[in-house]
């Protein structure tokens, strides 16, 4: 890999499960699921309900770090896939985030993070 | 503003603090104080120490989250700035961050999140 870790920049248009979007613990447990999924390895998250609606939550794993902000209002999550191990399996991740939260249009954009042409040897 | 959020992707390169790349309470500190440097309400933070180095943490805002993944052994750090409010200078927060991590080089990417054109009304 010519950079250190790999960065996915998902946005979930159109969600057709609004209790995913709008439930803290369904929210958490989708992601819980979801990390596993890939072969993530899990050391901690931190999911937030806001009032009236909406949900903000991170993962963090031993390769970085999977986040989420829901906008159950417009049906729409913002997610982050940020990885560093290529014995991983992100689309996985992907696929399974995917069918819990159904989105109706889905737009990624992957970053690499640290390029190795700028790193200190 | 034509989408629900903004997030800044950013490099640090040949960071000169050595030691807030490798120790999660130095790191944790310097986020904390860089969300509220920001104008950025933290909600909660979780920051994790690998062995034998490295730091990732992560302080979830009332407008989304700050987050850091660091490589000390490469002077790097992958910093991660996404909020959802015009009442907040980013700019400060980049600043700050800036300042205690002293990088020699930084790159930035912005995305907008959510696009409005593809949102449920």
């Amino acid at each position: 890999m010519k950079a250190l870790g790999e960065h996915w920049i998902i946005e979930f248009y159109s969600c057709q499960n609004q209790e995913a979007l709008k439930n803290r613990k369904i929210c958490e447990r989708i992601f819980i699921e979801a990390a596993k999924t890939g072969g993530f390895s899990t050391i901690g998250s931190f999911f937030h309900q806001f009032k009236p609606h909406g949900v903000s939550g991170v993962v963090v794993i031993e390769e970085s770090h999977l986040s989420i902000h829901t906008w159950p209002e417009h049906g729409y999550a913002a997610i982050d896939i940020f990885f560093c191990s290529e014995n991983t399996n992100p689309h996985k991740t992907l696929e399974f985030l995917k069918s819990a939260f159904q989105p109706q249009k889905v737009h990624i954009q992957i970053h690499f993070r640290g390029l190795k042409h700028y790193l200190n040897s």
